[in-house]
């Protein structure tokens, strides 16, 4: 059920390359400032597509500077951070999230999965799935935040993605990634754990589609994490909008015959309408890698609890 | 700092009674099935008022069902349910809740209220400000649950207004009201402790005035808990919403020249255009006690944990 203790460099070494994006700008760790640079190189009238964002390369330079701060963490005569895995049941995306190797965990007897959260210490709970984790999310306190939901936080803030005030749509209620995405970024960007002050919309599978539309086309920034292929169209997405497209759906692919990965948004017409999208592969699923070894560190350095 | 243990008579027979609202049909605890005929009425072309939901009828209600909980528990020989009493700094709003009798405990030394609310045994905590039970109300577990919000859900349950697939306005975002308000409302009606499946926008401060009218106009439920008096007026609410005021302002009455007690809600134009409206004093307030004594009952039974 358990994988055996892993360094940082395993897994980092481990993240594939982003598919090269044909005649797209690719952004990765540009600071907030470049933004207003892309803004007047848009302002000429010239329609432009959307920058695709890379979680690949924005992730490699998180991990840099994950392996910076434990290697002075280690020069320091401090031990190594180490990172277990406990995998329950037999939900694809945890796989994905794993990888395949573990995929013989998913014969053991069923256990249940918030007593498992809750069994590990909440200052090693490096998921951020225990209930004291969560209740400090919530309260706006430092936590140890759900890897998607902070990797989603960090595209946006690197990317210099403005969220002040802003109308965010958040598709998706999930606990891991939907609830906590919107909790960071409607809270107040004073409080101990700064949060976005944004307007934040939280639609769901109960959420009529003609009013999930109208709600998109409201919004500065749509962040997607409902498991539908194409649930966001162009149709419903502003000009200019920010789209981060946090979907893992394997769908057959009739060119090749084979199955491939994409998300809820339909990329190609998308980009053609966004100021900033994210590709899937390669977007927020390798920053949530980096988030959830960033967390390891946190919890290493013993920098939250 | 603490005040003497007391029974539940003692807070609950001095709620005070609303004051008539002239020319509105007044409801409380009318069962889902009622609401229908109010629609019929409605359908007759001729526009009506609002239907102004008696919070102080309806905690009446409750606290029948309390008392009746109350008497067969210690009938069974279980010791009778008692609620303490911790307030720390001087907020008006907390002042009103637990009256005027407690103004001395103001003069005690600030403490953090953060560790008052942890040191509190969750299964005692009341207010529901314990991170368990702030962890558990957003894992969509059986909690004792922030009574402001929990009367909220009561008077929206027990009027019949929908929300299943509805766009529900919180305004507002404090940990005690606007934030489980919002956890309420857009969660799952099949977890454990079952949502409102409600879409739901969370404005706060920072939300622009002109947005937030964008996102009233299009709500069938507006729950505002902003502490701003006239903040929701009637050009901001779609005809036929409903609207329930969480405000607690003490405004200059330049009549009698007195101080008053408002809501963030203008009421008298804005009942001509909801379908349903609580009035400030008389709606959330009352509510806000039952609830509280409800949840004594329950801590005493140890329905929760």
């Amino acid at each position: 059920m358990a994988s055996p203790a892993r360094g940082f460099s395993v897994l980092g070494g481990r993240l594939s390359r982003l598919p090269a994006q044909g005649g797209s700008a690719v952004l990765s760790g540009v600071p907030v400032a470049a933004r207003r640079v892309f803004r007047g190189f848009r302002s000429s009238g010239v329609r432009h597509d959307a920058i695709v964002i890379s979680g690949t390369e924005m992730a490699k330079q998180i991990q840099k500077e994950i392996q910076r701060g434990v290697e002075s963490w280690i020069s320091l005569g401090n031990r190594r951070p180490y990172l277990s895995i406990i995998l329950v049941g037999d939900d694809p995306a945890s796989h994905t999230y794993v990888r395949k190797k573990i995929r013989a965990a998913s014969a053991v007897d069923h256990v249940d999965e918030r007593a498992v959260c809750n069994g590990i210490a909440p200052e090693k709970d490096v998921d951020g799935f225990h209930i004291i984790n969560i209740g400090r999310l919530c309260l706006d306190q430092h936590s140890l935040i759900p890897a998607t939901a902070s990797a989603v936080w960090e595209i946006i803030k690197r990317t210099g993605i403005e969220t002040f005030g802003k109308n965010v749509v958040v598709a998706g209620r999930s606990k891991n990634v939907g609830m906590p995405i919107a909790m960071l970024l409607h809270t107040d960007g004073e409080h101990e754990r700064p949060g976005g002050d944004a307007t934040v919309t939280i639609a769901h599978r109960y959420t009529p589609k003609e009013q999930l539309k109208i709600h998109t086309q409201l919004a500065d920034v749509i962040i997607v994490a409902a498991g539908i292929p194409k649930l966001i169209t162009s149709d419903m997405v502003k000009e200019g909008a920010a789209v981060i497209d946090v979907g893992i759906n394997y769908v057959h692919d009739p060119v090749t015959g084979k199955t491939k990965l994409v998300g809820d948004v339909d990329f190609e017409a998308v980009k053609k309408k966004a100021s900033f999208i994210t590709p899937v592969p390669g977007g927020v699923g390798p920053m949530t890698v980096a988030m959830l070894l960033k967390n390891t560190l946190l919890a290493a350095k013993k920098l939250i609890y």
